[in-house]
């Protein structure tokens, strides 16, 4: 497995995997690799010929406040993982190499990126959005694997891809979670003993949701409310919201006569957690 | 000359030429050509084996109270022209087909969009560098060419590519002027025969504008405030901007101690003329 750092020496892998006819598939990542990052990688290794990681933590998505500086980072133990799942080449650019002097393009995808997290972290998808278009044109891959754990930043890319014509699919991957039914993140190391526990609160709180459909709850605001009370129970719990909005256009829903998205973030003492599911009307 | 309105054609097209190794120019307009678009044709079909011209007059670049509407088109005089300089391809798709319902993604090249035409015209350079970003997605050029006439586009283009990593070689094309010096535009034809007199005054400013950095005149305030005098000697002549500024920046200079990019943007009548020059220091 090889770990290169510049567009330069990608540029000269991809140019040669394209001209020998290769497949590739793209896993954009942040590091910090858990199971649902390695099954991404795993079903990029069975689908294409050449599979390419990028790890990065890229700064245009995070909010002056947030935890840039601090987002875990182990790349060793990275590259051990993703060597052991079959992984081709990690990309690894430093920021200068993917935002030099004088960068100043964005890429906005706008009716996707309001609400939701959009809401409460704003300018986080056009960080988002943008550093994915940098990194699919410059691996040019045939597949780029997204976790659904990210559901809106799954809906934010697949638009992208769509709007700005790329010839790449975006393939969806189920969420991975731990034994007891947290969903796997690289942020749940920030949490102490007691705050690992109280965030078992996001996945039942899902449940319940389902339970409230299944007992005939149709309208999205009773649900609403009665998950909001659900999560309040669990003391070091901090709700920034609890949506049921479509699957498609992440426009919020009023009644739940059809498939929807339940989307939560909350923070458990000072993480930020989201998880969602689609609730089966 | 083959003329293809939908994705799949172009798709299926650019898919086949890539096979065959064949390197692809694009060269994107508005359509109505005249002298200047088809030198821009014409150095495609030197450079490169396919030649593919958009027209597209795109919707997204236009203000509410701009010329949307009324911009000329004949596509079937600009098959012709485009067919006796050797062009393959004409891409003439429809707006629905650019801008499919739900469609959400645009472009901004922040820092090179807001002053010159991006002050007046808000929102025009995010309609460009979409559109621009689109076409070269959809046709996967190896180069596309942009007159110099336009130099904020051609810049915002240049910024776009080189920042969102595009494998693309943008190829600045020389200004195309008529016999008595006006710079070509398919805006020309708006011109009654006194508003096309009075339209040459923006060429005479440029060389007026020469001419004073050669008798020594080094503070582009200075130069400013003349050439905008100058231009005032026409009663045509409404003035929207006159700005020194750095080739490659496009920020303003406040001396001309370096070469300079001197921009114009004057309406005659109601016709909106853009021209420009590179001042030699």
């Amino acid at each position: 497995m090889q770990i290169l750092h510049t567009l330069d020496e990608m540029h000269k892998l991809v140019s040669a995997a394209r001209r020998g006819g290769k497949s590739i598939g793209l896993v954009p990542t942040m590091g910090f690799f858990h199971a649902g990052h390695l099954s991404l990688m795993q079903q990029a290794r069975k689908d294409n010929d050449l599979v390419v990681v990028s790890v990065f933590v890229n700064p245009t998505q995070f909010g002056p406040s947030e935890d840039f500086k601090t987002y875990p980072r182990d790349m060793d133990h990275d590259a051990r993982l993703a060597e052991s799942v079959g992984v081709d080449v990690i990309f690894n650019p430093s920021p200068e190499e993917m935002y030099p002097e004088g960068y100043s393009t964005y890429v906005e995808v706008e009716r996707f990126s309001k609400g939701l997290c959009g809401a409460s972290r704003p300018g986080h998808f056009r960080g988002v959005a943008t550093v994915c278009l940098k990194l699919m044109n410059i691996t040019g891959p045939d597949r780029a694997y997204f976790g659904m754990k990210d559901y809106q930043q799954l809906r934010v890319v697949q638009r992208m891809a769509a709007d700005l014509n790329l010839c790449v699919q975006i393939v969806p991957m189920p969420i991975f979670r731990e034994p007891d039914g947290l969903a796997m993140s690289s942020r749940n190391t920030y949490l102490n003993p007691a705050e690992r526990r109280a965030a078992l609160i996001l996945k039942k709180a899902l449940e319940y949701a389902q339970r409230l459909i299944d007992e005939g709850v149709t309208s999205a605001d009773e649900l609403r409310i009665r998950v909001v009370e659900f999560i309040s129970t669990e003391p070091l719990a901090q709700i920034d919201y609890v949506e049921a909005v479509d699957p498609d256009t992440l426009d919020c829903i009023k009644t739940l006569d059809h498939n929807a998205v339940l989307a939560l973030a909350v923070k458990i003492g000072n993480t930020r957690l989201i998880d969602n599911t689609i609730l089966k009307v």
